[in-house]
């Protein structure tokens, strides 16, 4: 259908679209809230899609939140959403762990109380949630006590990252049967304003610098989190689109999976970054190229009134 | 002289060398000393060097103690030795922001107390040795509170590093002008036994990653190290020769500076090693083959005594 990629999605051609998907697949921040802000019209646009017979579905390298803070989250904000319909990087860790890796072991995390709780719900016991301060002089750190059940270390966003934790990770590591799994590699979280603090791709790279080892990961633009959702609910990637602000992320995970791809305009790529990409020649860089652009998710809106 | 390179060095080899080099740079952990042993023999080496007329000095990319500390270290292991003949990253790096930089302001340092008093023995204050636990939520993380007179960002070995420190050289660093300097790039901190911790390298590819900035290195294989000594002492490059147990620091650094090169096996790299870097072909890992090897600094001996 697209003669061209990166198109400005607007008028017949938006029906004709949702026309040729079942499901969407949208990316949360930047794309149907910021900060604890909805975008305006986000919801209804949610709502509306499933009025309409679309399965929609939120995928999300957030590790900081279960499903089920992710749906009350949503329903706080007027979207009609269950947590099933949530993919964040703490569940699909924990998914990932147990059904691709059959991990029947215990974990040494660095990440949040969301994704010791994810893993909790897989089954899959883990160490090294909250502070951990350092102790001893070198030779101690060298001989820190390793769980003997640890068999994979995973590491998502932690506010309580340290020396210590590296280390530790680092001393799991050594095993070279020992799993090494990252939520996402995104540095920077955005925040409202243009603010930002450091993301779990500075943590990861720190854990791998040490370790000599590249972590698998599982969030965008990996293709285990589009996986995740199809096995669950039988989607076909060729009646998927997926929805997104970021190119290196979002909109390449959907190349990466052949699904259709819509960039908006209201978190952090522009269509001139979309472009450079397209004109760069590179071949690995067109898959950051969507199918499609809108400023908004609101866009959407008079087509599915209507 | 060295008609090949990675030659063995024994015999009268070793006299002919010695002849050519007004001057001798030692690393130190692998080469002079293990942990808190001296490399049986070491001592008298660096002692009889000296006694023969020659210069010896001593780079070492730790930067966790000051010119003063190592002295007295290598004072109780029999090494005579001054602390102007020593050369660490910490020493190092405030002399490159006084005297390269010309920094005349204040520097957020991740890294030990003996660079912050370096740093204050050429006059730089800074902010942030010590812990720096997480406190408040994310707005409150991208919003700290910044020291207007800091106008550097300094990297090196932090027992310390944390979240928040790794945060704070973020908002720091996201103004352009602000510098960034780091100690060194080693990724791990070997220990005796075959043991090792995180080294620096780790804490600096977390602010870079973050940062979106890659740092200016001070250490080894840089070569401000060497130039640092050569200004101070009136170096000519082609008669001092680098002694060092690392193929990617020690060895790399005298490539890079046309010093004569000396690996000695009694630390990390192995001749095996050098001789892949040989045979790679690549033009990059010519620089990591030394011109000679030694079992240990000890083979020297006969040839100084006598």
């Amino acid at each position: 259908m697209a003669a061209s990629k990166c198109t400005r999605l607007s008028g017949a051609l938006i029906r004709d679209l949702l026309d040729t998907v079942d499901s969407v697949l949208f990316d949360c921040d930047g794309v149907i809230w910021r900060g604890d802000q909805a975008v305006p019209g986000a919801p209804e646009v949610i709502n509306l899609l499933k009025n309409n017979g679309k399965k929609v579905f939120f995928l999300t390298n957030n590790s900081t939140k279960t499903r089920k803070m992710y749906a009350d989250k949503m329903a706080l904000m007027g979207f009609n959403v269950t947590q099933d319909e949530v993919f964040g990087t703490a569940y699909c860790s924990a998914m990932y762990l147990k059904t691709v890796c059959k991990l029947g072991s215990k974990v040494y995390l660095i990440g949040s109380n969301a994704l010791k709780q994810e893993l909790e719900m897989v089954g899959i016991q883990q160490a090294g949630v909250g502070p951990d301060h350092i102790s001893g002089a070198q030779s101690d750190w060298a001989n820190v006590p390793l769980d003997p059940e640890v068999k994979a270390v995973v590491v998502g966003f932690d506010e309580h990252f340290s020396y210590m934790k590296l280390n530790r990770a680092m001393q799991y590591l050594s095993n070279p049967d020992c799993l090494f799994v990252g939520t996402n590699t995104d540095s920077r979280l955005p925040l409202e304003g243009g603010k930002a603090v450091p993301g779990t791709g500075c943590l990861l790279r720190a854990v791998e610098t040490c370790a000599q080892r590249q972590a698998h990961t599982v969030g965008k633009p990996n293709r285990y989190m589009f996986d995740c959702v199809a096995s669950q609910f039988g989607l076909e990637s060729s009646r998927c689109m997926m929805v997104g602000d970021r190119l290196d992320t979002d909109i390449l995970l959907g190349s990466n999976c052949g699904l259709k791809t819509l960039l908006t305009l209201t978190g952090v790529s522009t269509v001139a970054d979309a472009k450079a990409h397209e004109k760069s020649g590179s071949p690995e860089r067109q898959g950051m190229v969507p199918d499609y652009y809108v400023d908004s998710i609101a866009d959407l809106l008079p087509f599915l009134r209507g």
